[in-house]
């Protein structure tokens, strides 16, 4: 997959960085890549469900921007992205040292773009795959 | 839909008091009735995206733990429930006074609760449907 | 909602008339309103699955067609549709005298139509909830 | 992923041969390993819809099929499989000279095993990604 101009990652960090949502998690984002896009957060106190794991909105939260970001380094210059849909599969308890979610285009189409993501459980040594989402981006002119 | 026991709105409170995530978005819990529950948040600052609407996660947020919290007034008193998986469509830019996510019960298997849930966004007197959600719900013993 | 020119159900009728996968179910088109539409079918031995009940893919066929056309009930004369994705629960074993899918228009935007579907089974006067559909459909000009 | 049993690819295509809407689709089943199943169908005239194309119910259902049948290859001699529920984002149109879903087991659960299959469109030495699966399966006991 092909970027359409050079600064697409430093175009991805800017408008992570007013993602305040992000913050709030304490995410930051990782490896920007054509089509690929990483981003980690630890596991706040402040982010948790009843059971003191991460609530299923924190998953879905850095694998919905993850993927969102995957699609935006595909996008021309000044085109920004909104999810249409996601859908998440909860695969384990979101706990351990933080979360790390993979986003990437599965198909890069000129109306919409599909995206899917992985969000992992880092633990020392130890990843697991607690999260599996599959959705729809699309391009806006702001 | 008949909850099994009286205490199931207290248990869902109690429950609710111990998601800080959903204090972190300033939510509160509303009606809640059996197979139905009611979550409001305003739209903090703290939870928005790049362009200054809440965070898709936030509906998400709200709208899975008010399905979730549907499935938990139908069963057993010493019952919990995890998300298995969530759709979400979104329908409009989430951006007014609060959200308010409304989730039902619409099939209460034995084995797992199929549940629905939809946002709205208030400003004034207007209501903007912005989030419709579709998932299921696991009974897990604590 | 309003249906763009007076012939939107005879253009619905003429489309159904053309998906021979329709004809192979042996579904039939009902009803049809701005936004709404409803197609039966019957239970044919040549659509069931392993256990002998319809497989999911006629409630999913039926309930895939039944929501676009509800999309189609609202664009213009030289429009069509296409499913851009659509998620399925199954909520009951598809059994019984026949499957009604009845669609909806849920958000009728410019770029994109989100709707649903609701899969019912037919068994003399009882009908059975069997499947509730959520999803995107994009017009195309052709 | 380890099967429980040697005899599960027999079982499979036991299962398969009865899944009288996979002979309607002209379908057949391929590669079986544990944890992943394949199946191919020809575009028979009789599954089109409206433009010509595969009814996107035909690639869900091989695209289920497949998917239901990679969780069937780990559960125990005597139990079954369901879907819990299923999403499908169409990528392109299913046209060419045959459809092949490839399904796989992503989180192999004791209560629910999440599944996914992906299905392409062969036509002379090209594949084109026509749909990607994503979904939920259930054991039961028969």
């Amino acid at each position: 997959m092909k970027p359409r101009f050079d600064g697409y990652a430093a175009k991805v960090r800017d408008s992570f960085a007013r993602q305040s949502l992000m913050a709030t998690f304490g995410a930051e984002i990782g490896d920007i890549g054509p089509g690929r896009v990483t981003i980690t957060t630890p596991i706040l106190e402040t982010a948790t469900q009843q059971h003191g794991f991460a609530h299923a909105a924190v998953s879905f939260g850095i694998g919905d921007s993850a993927a969102g970001y995957s699609a935006l380094t595909l996008l021309n210059e000044h085109d920004e992205v909104l999810t249409v849909e996601m859908k998440i599969n909860l695969l384990a308890p979101a706990k351990g040292d933080r979360l790390r979610a993979e986003g990437r285009v599965i198909k890069p189409g000129k109306r919409l773009i599909v995206v899917a993501a992985d969000v992992w459980a880092d633990a020392g040594q130890d990843s697991t795959h607690v999260a599996m989402l599959q959705g729809t981006m699309i391009p806006v002119t702001v």
